[in-house]
C-alpha cells in the first residue's frame, strides 16, 4: 500500500480489507458447513447455514457502504481506487458463494431424509477442492499476491473435471434406477453449485490480480464445465 | 442528473450510461436468440450466440475502464458516484446474463440433434417472461425510474413459479421414460439458467433503485425457487 500523508485514509483502507477478510471467512465457513452437512447427514448444521446467510448479506451491504464512504470522502487514485473497488467486487462474489452454500444446505436437509447414496463421496472430494480454492484466493487477497491469485485462476479446471465426472456418474445412476431421479437431481444441482462456487473463486482471483497489478488475467475465463455440450447418451 | 459546472463530466456520465444501455441491448439479444434457438431448433443461431459472448465480455471490460476513468479523474460524489458504481455493477450482471445465454445456446446445439420434446413450450413461455423482465429493468435504468425497478424486483416470483412447475414436469418426464434423462437434464439446466437470468434482472433492479434513490429495496432478495427444498417423490 502506498505511503499516505493522511494516516486516516490508510486506516480506512485497512478496515475495508479487514471487513472483506471477515466476510471471506464467514463465506468459507458457510460453504464448509453446507458440504459437511451432506457428508455427515447433519440437518441441524444445514439449518444453521440457511439461517446464517443473512449475516453474509449484511456484511456485503456493510462493505459496500464502507467502500462508498472511502470513495466519496477520500477520492482515492490508482492502486487505492482499485483496492476500494476490489472490496466491492469481492464482497459481491462472496455474497454469491453464501447464496450457493445456503442452497446446498437447503438441499442437504432434503437429502438427509432419504437413504444415503454412494455419490456423496465424489461430492465431498469436489467440495474440498472448492474450499481449498476459496481459502487460497482469500489468502492471495490478504497477501496482495498476484501469483497465488493466478494459480487459483488456473486450477479451476480441476473442479470442473470433477464436476463433469460426477455429472456422468449421476446420469448413469438415474438411468439405472429411475426411482433415484428426484434424489439425483438434488445432487446434480448441489454439484453444480459447488462448481459455481469454484467459478466465483476464479472471479475473485481476477479481481485480486487486477487490484495488485492493474492488469487483467484474461478476457476469457477458464471454463471447464463441458457438460453443456455433452452428447446425450441413450439407453434403449 | 445534477447540473454540473464541468460539462465534460456530464458527457462522461452520459457516455457511460449509453455504454451500459448498449451492453444491455446486446445481452438481451443474446438471451433472446439463445431461447429462440431452442424454440426454432436453429443451430446456426445458437452457434452465433456462443461466438457473440466475447463481445459482451469486451463491453463489460470497456465499461469498467470507462467508470474507473470517471472515478479517478472526476471524483464524483453522491448520485454521480452511485451512477458510476451502478454502471460497473450492472455491467457485471449483464456479463452473467451473457454467460447464461451462451450456456443455453451450447445446450440448444445438443438438443437440436435430438427428437423434439413437448416441454420446449413451457420453456419458451418462461424465456419470454425472463426477457420481458430484462427489457423492463433496462428501461428502468435508462429512465432512472425506481418504481419500474421495484416492479421488476417484485415480479421475479412469476419466473420462479414457472421454473418450479417446469422442474416438476421434467422430473415426471424422466421417471416415465428414463431414456429421456440425458435430454431432460439439459432442459433442467436451461430452465435453471433462464431462472438465474431472472435473478440477475432482480439484482439490476436493486442497483437501479439504489442509484436513483440512495435507498435499498431489501436485504433479502425475493427468491422463489423452492425446488431446493422440494420433497423427493419416488415411484416404486
Amino acid at each position: 500500500m502506498a505511503d499516505h500523508t493522511v494516516r486516516a485514509f490508510t486506516e480506512q483502507l485497512e478496515a475495508l480489507a479487514s471487513s472483506v477478510a471477515q466476510m471471506g471467512g464467514l463465506a468459507e465457513a458457510q460453504l464448509a458447513d453446507a458440504i459437511d452437512a451432506i457428508a455427515r447427514r447433519d440437518t441441524a448444521r444445514a439449518e444453521a447455514v440457511v439461517a446464517g446467510d443473512r449475516k453474509v448479506d449484511e456484511l456485503q451491504q456493510q462493505i459496500e457502504e464502507q467502500a462508498l464512504r472511502v470513495l466519496a470522502l477520500r477520492q482515492p487514485m490508482a492502486v487505492d481506487l482499485r483496492e476500494t473497488l476490489a472490496a466491492i467486487k469481492i464482497a459481491g462474489e462472496l455474497e454469491r458463494i453464501g447464496d450457493l452454500a445456503k442452497n446446498i444446505a437447503k438441499r442437504a436437509i432434503v437429502l438427509n431424509r432419504e437413504q444415503p447414496i454412494r455419490l456423496a463421496q465424489s461430492l465431498a472430494r469436489m467440495g474440498s477442492q472448492s474450499l481449498a480454492q476459496l481459502k487460497a484466493v482469500l489468502d492471495a487477497y490478504s497477501d496482495r499476491d498476484p501469483d497465488s491469485a493466478e494459480l487459483v485462476w488456473k486450477q479451476d479446471g480441476e473442479i470442473d473435471e470433477m464436476y463433469n465426472s460426477l455429472f456422468r456418474e449421476l446420469l448413469t445412476y438415474m438411468m439405472e434406477d429411475p426411482r433415484t431421479i428426484g434424489l439425483c437431481t438434488h445432487f446434480l444441482f448441489i454439484a453444480k453449485n459447488v462448481e459455481r462456487a469454484g467459478d466465483h473463486c476464479t472471479n475473485i482471483a481476477e479481481v485480486v490480480y487486477h487490484m495488485v497489478t492493474g492488469g487483467h488475467l484474461a478476457l476469457e475465463r477458464p471454463k471447464g464445465d463441458t457438460t453443456a455440450s455433452a452428447r446425450i447418451e441413450k439407453k434403449d
